[in-house]
């Protein structure tokens, strides 16, 4: 079993970093306070006695040997990284009960065949620099190292300079190598295990997701003389867009999501009609054909509804995230640790991406969730029981042992 | 009469500080750029005679004495500053016709008995520091100068700061001398005058117009495993609302106007609810009745939203400027002048905020308009004809003359 007190110390140190007045936390990635999460965690592996890489991404691999060093490694992990309106668990949950199954095997005296490691991921969240989940997305060869370094923060500022400011710009290629499974434990960030009183949630895959940009394009005017009716204004595409899209996922049933989190206008003057509105679109479903259906009638809403309204409109594919099935043979050791432990459970598919999306891609992988109260997340409120924390830390520990021997 | 060529050359003069790719003007409010076009302007001024002094506001006044020195003079004016998407005539005309108009009585050796001043009041535009016609307001008693002083742009920047950093920060006191009459000459805008082919509008007052921030607060969450049936998002609110008061527009009848030209939004990821929007609404209409209805029914709209979809909503109001009726005999005095000179005409209001509007509070004031290409403002196309600059220059002239005698 692992230690839940020292489970949740090391979530509530690592929580100081970037602290908010909400009792939330905001470390994003590639800031100053990113830096700091990673320092502390990299002491605290050195400390279990693992020994620490780099790779040209930013991700951090702390590795504890096994009896035969050849082996393909077990591997956990997940970010540290937060929303700006973000939590103490997500993420960070995933990395520090890895941090613990190490710590566990140390006080325990236990040796497995297979090294472990517990991997930090970088820029998982995708809210400084988008997409999310680049720094598994670029080793497991979603992304090319010239994109992601490319991508910059609405300040400009570039992911690549950023990484190599803090200190984490590593020599190891980002690049998969060998492994023999890949665990990932998670606050469930929905309201499912709670409403269900579950503990634990034994996860089969991830729902498919869509990020775009669409603009709306219409003509500048003066707010007072201009006659309401040969405006072009972005606005009254908007409105009729947002109406029509919420009623697309409505239509889709309950697992539908349409969530518009950022919107950018120009000029940006009170007593001017817009030129151009910037909407960040992100749909999500967990079955792929219906994504893509949603995919179809999104560009179809946004098109008709430009056309109604004298706009020009462009839909940029921002991301594209494929729903995920997960490795049989690790949904089975999760499912097979859940009975051993005896914790109550559900089978499940994750609403939201994670590092093991892209994980899955190169290595069998699968994940395992703990409920989070009233179901949320990227907020400063998000919170977690140590008992149910403490549960998924001992799941993500007999799965690994099942597999590392 | 004027000299319609020199005229147009100090227009295009002007335009050059601060031109745009697309032909338009981005001179905003004590930037850089605006103490260029004031720098060219006092030397203009000083080329013609005249003295020039500058208020606590920045406002500008340059004075062509009169034969009786006591007696209150004539004043033109209008602005500088420009919207970001601005044009070449907006404002920088009125100010031009001015100079114009002393330029031409200097070649015709006309004195006239009482002097003449011609202004340029400072941030007209309402872009760069909100509200609106902010130097005219303070000059006439209806802002603290410390209010003025304290409004900020976006980057947090404050009036009084880039007033003094632009060497624009006089020492005169911002308050009115008594005047004999005040006129503004004004592109219109709008498409009246175009469409209905008159060369001159004789305005007879200005519409009223609010500003309001209405704020939208819902509460962050993970855009993934959250059902969109508990989600308290802004934007659910925000697409209901923009549809009734546009609605609301179309009720109240062709001269209302419902515009926004402004949207923020916090935390502003992606893949995360927004916690805020804060939405710039302005609300417009000819009857001060009217737009106080209006005013009321957005209030219930707001409120009647936010209710429904579980948002907390806050409406601040950033600024009033209630319909004005100008000064019978100006407006007389631009009639007979009309007359006189034969342009066709055509008596109206203005759908848009000037000077004239404060100025009128405390001195005999009224407004001359002339057309605009396709009614088209605050853009980069703004365009208007050389022959009904002149024209209406040739108005301001002959009512400025009519009045200083
Ligand atoms: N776990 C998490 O918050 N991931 C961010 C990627 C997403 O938007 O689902
Ligand atoms: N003339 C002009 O563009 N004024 C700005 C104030 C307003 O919004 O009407």
């Amino acid at each position: 079993r692992i230690n839940g007190q020292r489970l949740w110390d090391s979530l509530m140190k690592m929580a100081q970093i970037g602290a908010t007045d909400k009792g939330g936390c905001n470390r994003q990635a590639l800031t100053d306070l990113d830096k700091q999460g990673r320092d502390l965690f990299v002491k605290w592996c050195e400390d279990a006695g693992c020994s620490v890489s780099v790779d040209e991404m930013g991700n951090i691999f702390a590795r504890r040997p096994g009896n035969t060093p050849e082996l393909p490694a077990v591997l956990t992990g997940s970010h540290l990284d937060t929303q700006p309106t973000g939590g103490k668990f997500d993420g960070v949950y995933g990395v520090l009960a890895g941090l613990e199954v190490v710590r566990a095997l140390n006080d325990a005296g236990i040796a497995t065949e297979a090294p472990l490691e517990v991997a930090v991921w970088t820029n998982e969240e995708g809210a400084r620099f988008s997409p999310a989940m680049i720094g598994s997305g670029v080793w497991a060869g979603e992304f090319d190292l010239d994109y992601a370094y490319a991508r910059a923060d609405k300040e400009g500022k570039t992911f690549g300079n950023e990484l190599a400011r803090i200190g984490y710009k590593g020599e190891a290629p980002a690049k998969p190598r060998p492994l023999a499974a890949a665990f990932e434990v998670h606050i469930e960030q929905g309201p499912i295990l709670e409403a269900e009183e579950k503990q634990i949630g034994v996860l089969s895959g991830v729902q498919g997701m869509n990020w775009y940009d669409l603009t709306l394009i219409g003509q500048p005017c003066h707010a007072g003389p201009s006659p309401m009716e040969i405006r072009r204004d972005p606005f009254m595409g908007l409105h009729k867009i947002l109406d029509q899209l919420y009623k697309l996922a409505a239509e889709h049933g309950p697992w539908a999501r349409a969530t518009f989190g950022d919107i950018r206008v120009e000029p940006g003057s009170r007593n001017t009609v817009p030129e151009k509105l910037v909407l960040a679109v992100d749909l999500r479903h967990p079955d792929q054909q219906v994504l893509n259906s949603m995919d179809q009638r999104f560009r179809e809403i946004a098109a008709t509804v430009a056309e109604e309204t004298g706009l020009e409109h462009d839909i940029r594919d921002e991301w594209r995230s494929p729903a995920v099935a997960f490795d049989k043979n690790c949904v089975e050791a999760v499912r097979t640790s859940v009975a051993d432990l005896g914790y109550s459970n559900k089978e499940m598919v994750s609403g939201a991406g994670h590092d093991s999306v892209y994980i899955s891609r190169v290595a069998p992988t699968s994940m395992i969730f703990v409920p989070c109260e009233k179901g949320l997340s990227h907020n400063e409120a998000e919170n977690a029981e140590p008992k149910d924390l403490e549960a998924g830390a001992n799941v993500l520990l007999h799965a690994m042992l099942k597999m590392a021997g």
